[in-house]
């Protein structure tokens, strides 16, 4: 006699997560070397040495009842102005520790935003392909998830669907930048085309309608891309952030949500964000990990590592005859399904995967994302699973590419 | 324009984390030494050395991207089997580690039980006084929460008054054992009298009534008190836990559910409770912590710290005419406002509280807890503070016993 609203979930259980197992027992039973498992953004480089360096540094110098006890639900000051301090270095912001709230990652900092912005009913907008569970997120808030129809030629965002899907009931909008599982950066013409719909629209119904950047892979990018800084180019904007790309820390749940001056009505905002956080049953960040992200706010991951995998998996791919987006951020690779084009491309998408797991290739379905007819390649695996797949892969264009020709 | 359901909570934060942040402001005022500030359960017997080493131990051993990784969503198994061998071990039970889910704390854990239970409408008793965010968690959820009023003679369950609150739509029932604020311990008997009521009940309901049992104190007892365990009694337990107090760890955020195979349909109620850990957006436990508190299942605070706390201030309160309930479990201190017979309760004890402030007495007021008329002292403190409270107890005793005599 579970709840009625936890029904569907259980009918539907996250296809990553099914995966993420099914590849840990395809490992068991052909060996992990086998077996090239696409599947979860789980990172392959190890967090920086700096990190736990400063986990037993803090764990020897300071006094244990600070570094586990409660703290400022909304995180350890001294940890909220360094991360500020930095952010203002790199991109010439003005933020305040206050300013940031320190969270269980970014799923429980999207959950916090959410949480103090959504009363049942309103909408949020997001951009196919997306991070599925957004759509949970916003269901916990009684929200409806609207979601916008790529544009499958650049997988920027589709500007003037977008606009169409903007109501008066329209109270935020995600974006995901770099993008899972596109791998697709944001231009800063793109960030500037949502910022001024964002804005006529406000001006329109005459409320704030919030943005909120989802930036966990903010520090993943490739090709000398950059990622617009969103504060910059519109107010009403909320960035969530987690550590858990950028430092490999995806077991420790670290993040922060970040609610400028520039917010509407920020103080108030910032307070109910705090309360979310607690409320939500969270109380606050994880203590000791909190200290030590707040010493090691200059360090970052391995990039050169999966820069190598990138671009030996896109031009490996590709030179098999697979159509990819090439990646210039996060560690997915966004491929076309050959034979998805012209028919159910579902039906196409799930006769690929199946195929895939044949040459023990895990792979999520785009529908995983709700864009189906492609499929989500995570690179942030070892090298050499990236080169030994290469062959497998190679069969299975043999059986798609080549075959259907 | 936050939420309207996130409205209420601002004008009405909570009066124990206020009263936290302006402990610290009257530290800064005053000196430390001079504030006797009994508010928040925050440990202050540090973590377990073997803790801390077993954090240094794993970092040093372990590689890092198992450390920090990713895990099952319902934390790693080699934990939850460590915890489920444990407590079979303590408590004659057969648990495995499916039956666990890790949590961020018990605050979380409870979210995710709730999450899991109820929907919209759906009532949760509990009984006066109580943890007040229970309010805000059952709310979460849409859920009503109804409150039975308290015996106040011992503050074991009030069990007629519990019998009549249970209706039809009652789906879970809150306990919370030892308990916060009294320090009580519910005897055996209050647990198969609780027990026998529910069966009756969900006999004539013709659905389950789950009791959640919320144990973050159940290793804190003292003058040789034992805590029931609960699923030894009843069938439809679930069992919410912490190691924020047993391991003085509450800002690491570390515990999990139990639900074990006698709950009804309890594989489908695990798989459910995984998936709400997840939707949440805590995804799992925080890593290395949930990994080190499987190296330390044995281990504990040192509980002959807070038992002379506990001595120390019992006597001492009612040597000065104080009428207080002798604390058995958990480190809180329930002491009756002097003058609050016979009058309006919340007002005298806001009186109360409001006085003890000249002195640099921190108490939270029993209206936190539902149950004016009462304040509660958490002796969670230094030995020190409360040796030097006393005398400042003394002038408040003046003040309100020996001048209302």
């Amino acid at each position: 006699m579970i709840s009625e609203k936890m029904r569907p979930f259980l009918a539907n259980n996250s296809a990553i997560r099914m995966m993420f197992e099914e590849g840990k027992k395809m490992a068991e039973l052909y060996g992990a070397d086998k077996v090239y498992d696409f599947s979860l953004g789980n990172p392959n480089v190890p967090a920086p040495q700096r990190v736990n360096q400063a986990m037993k540094d803090i764990l020897d110098e300071e006094d244990p009842l600070f570094v586990h006890g409660y703290m400022s639900n909304a995180g350890y000051p001294e940890v909220r102005e360094a991360i500020a301090e930095n952010l203002n270095q790199r991109f010439g912001t003005k933020f305040a520790g206050r300013n940031l709230i320190m969270t269980v990652g970014a799923g429980s900092g999207l959950n916090v935003a959410l949480k103090t912005l959504l009363d049942p009913g309103d909408e949020v907008i997001t951009f196919a392909p997306y991070f599925l569970e957004y759509r949970a997120y916003v269901t916990n808030y009684d929200g409806v998830l609207v979601t916008v129809e790529p544009d499958q030629e650049t997988f920027q965002i589709n500007r003037e669907a977008f606009r169409a899907k903007i109501t008066a009931k329209t109270k935020a909008v995600i974006i995901n930048n770099p993008n899972n599982p596109t791998g697709v950066v944001y231009s800063e013409e793109t960030i500037r085309a949502l910022a001024a719909i964002l804005e006529e629209k406000q001006k329109a119904y005459g409320h704030a309608i919030y943005l909120i950047s989802d930036e966990p892979y903010r520090e993943l990018v490739f090709d000398g891309a950059t990622v617009p800084f969103v504060t910059e180019y519109y107010d009403n904007t909320i960035v969530v952030y987690s550590y858990s790309k950028s430092l490999s820390l995806p077991g420790e749940r670290i993040g922060y949500v970040l609610i400028p001056d520039e917010v509407e009505e920020s103080a108030m905002t910032i307070d109910a964000a705090t309360i979310a956080n607690r409320i939500s049953g969270c109380v606050n960040a994880p203590s000791l990990v909190q200290l030590a992200v707040g010493r090691c706010v200059d360090c970052q991951a391995d990039l050169a590592f999966y820069d190598r995998n990138r671009k030996t998996l896109y031009e490996g791919l590709t030179e098999l005859g697979f159509t990819c987006v090439r990646p210039q951020g996060a560690f997915y690779l966004w491929m076309k399904v050959p034979t998805a084009d012209g028919t159910d491309a579902s039906a196409a998408e799930a006769v690929f995967v199946s195929a895939a797991k044949k040459y023990h290739i895990l792979i999520v379905p785009g529908s995983s994302f709700a864009c189906p007819g492609y499929v989500r390649l995570a690179y942030c695996v070892s090298y050499e699973t990236i080169v030994n797949s290469l062959p497998e892969f190679a069969k299975l264009s043999q059986e798609f590419i080549v075959k259907t020709c």
